[in-house]
């Protein structure tokens, strides 16, 4: 069993997600131990939530979770990427593909790219 | 501009670096305000060294730099995305294509992918 260097990151470190057949980057988060064994026994990823400091299953509120495909993990045993099947086909809650959906230009401006595959309002209910 | 949520990090956030073409996720580092605003400025990554409490220029003892292609940002500001060609063809310091090379099966099992592209004792002169 890999020793992931939790230690490092005060308990928590960051997880790339990336879609496995397009290679898209869809978002960053955070495990803990907990969430990352929880990753492994059920095949969906896990995360520790920062805002609300609990375990968050990915897609518990909105049905949109991401089955793990592969997992990697670096050199330096400090970060943690899932390749996944996004279920629904957003990862980001805003309604986006991906959360990275804001391209920067040279000076540092940003540009939306994209568009949003579903309406966070009927997902989350919070109209 | 872009804002930056850099102070959710204590002044540090992760920087995810993607090969442009293949798609890869090679390696995932740090930046802090500085080293975000050289990499806009000089068109290359760089990163703040945990390790070496220092700006660190990626590629600059082993002349493999990153050249940025496009960069994005996440939906809450607080990870970038780096797409960029990797001179050298190596981005970990193993010698490795990506840092990301220890694939881990269901129980949690590490195994080696891919292989070295470069001798690190060669580059980095530690032999």
């Amino acid at each position: 069993m890999i020793a992931l260097s939790f230690s490092k990151g005060n308990g928590l470190l960051p997880a790339i997600v990336q879609d496995h057949r397009t290679g898209k980057v869809l978002m960053l988060a955070y495990i803990n131990e907990a969430s990352w064994k929880k990753s492994l026994e059920t095949g969906e990823t896990h995360f520790w939530s920062r805002s609300r400091q609990e375990i968050w299953h990915k897609g518990g509120t909105s049905g949109h979770v991401q089955k793990i495909k592969e997992i990697y993990v670096d050199c330096d045993n400090d970060t943690v990427l899932f390749k996944v099947e996004q279920l629904g086909g957003a990862a980001c809650h805003t309604g986006f593909e991906t959360c990275f959906h804001q391209k920067i230009d040279k000076s540092g401006e940003a540009t939306t790219v994209g568009h949003r595959i579903f309406d966070p309002e009927k997902v989350y209910g919070k109209a």
